[in-house]
């Protein structure tokens, strides 16, 4: 694939997708950001992430989606109000409470119809399979099988790949690569439960923190209180 | 799979699903209807349409959801309105102008987060892979791409299979399956183009009419009119 061609790159201001963003700029990719709300308890937050990302790197295109029908059919503690978040687990080896049913797909089929349009040949998205919490939509397999669904139902000449390039990383060295690269990892936010101040106590919270740990640095977020 | 199964039918209020929505309650599954707003031109008749139809099956659940983001992204002319919708040409054998970018994509993504919330094994959509206009999401190896990525992308107990009966039937098949079991044809839309009478002059005004000539019958929505 040739530099400067135009990707989409799904952002939702976590540290995950920060740093794809900034992997995607790095190989010489024209990034078009795309947010999608899908009515999860810390979107208002998350949405500041993605701007304030999005202005970092100066991207030509960004796009809001709302999805929060997602939240209308529920099913995940991250959008029913009826389920509590729970306290880490991080030694949990079942699909989490927080998975929200077929998620990924659905944020994927919305890039693909704006990558289609936009003429972008690739889509970034910073799903992990390792150190991440079981989302049977994080796995490389599932995006293959996309990748597949994707040549089998667009326009002939359409050509659009999957590139996932943290998914086998560790938190530790997506903050490292972040680092190397300058990724505005301040500027980014992962708490699950609060708007304000993470609460440390959730399971996007504790990975974010063991990452750091791992990794020897400090926080910037938690500096910057 | 048993008799009595729940499944989602994705109901859009044309022929086609109606009819599909009719085959599946004929094989015995309890179905709940998803109707998406793409923000096509003719959603508000269209809304109609699947209203009666789900009032006239008196199914249990029934959904609506808006994707009118697609219409923000554009690409086809049933959701930009710079886009004019072409007078019909049904020998055209290129992709038309009219396909959406990666719909059924976005349709079955929304559809499989719904199925796996409420314990659903099977998704109905009235895809037609013949006599259509060449769409390449109405494929059906599109349908088993997708399958094989929702087995990939969701818990490791979910089981859901996309059934497409009526894949490989010209329109006067549909008919005259309709008129065999019944299914409410009266009640459903065709047009892109207009709300209150079929405009007659568009691929799907016209690929209705073809269908019911050939069927030897009449369309219930004209001797309505």
């Amino acid at each position: 694939m040739s530099k400067n061609q135009k990707c989409v790159v799904l952002v939702s201001g976590g540290m995950d997708s920060c740093v794809t963003a900034g992997l995607a700029i790095h190989e010489g990719f024209n990034p078009a950001f795309l947010h999608v709300n899908y009515g999860q308890k810390t979107e208002d937050r998350e949405k500041k992430a993605f701007h304030d990302i999005a202005q970092y790197y100066s991207v030509d295109k960004s796009m809001e989606i709302d999805m929060s029908h997602l939240k209308k059919i529920g099913g995940s503690c991250l959008t029913d109000t009826d389920i509590h978040i729970p306290d880490t687990n991080l030694d949990n080896t079942d699909v989490p409470i927080s998975y929200v049913p077929f998620r990924n797909a659905n944020l994927l089929s919305i890039a693909v119809s704006w990558a289609e349009v936009i003429g972008a040949q690739a889509i970034f998205i910073g799903a992990v399979e390792e150190d991440s919490s079981g989302y049977p939509d994080c796995r490389r397999t599932f995006y293959d099988a996309f990748e597949h669904a994707i040549a089998e139902g667009t326009r002939p000449e359409t050509t659009i790949k999957i590139l996932t390039p943290i998914i086998q990383m560790s938190k530790k060295e997506i903050i490292l690569t972040g680092k190397r690269i300058n990724s505005p990892l301040h500027l980014t936010w992962s708490c699950y439960k609060q708007n304000d101040v993470p609460c440390g106590g959730c399971d996007s919270c504790a990975l974010r923190a063991r990452g750091f740990q791992q990794a020897g640095l400090d926080d910037p977020i938690l500096n910057n209180r």
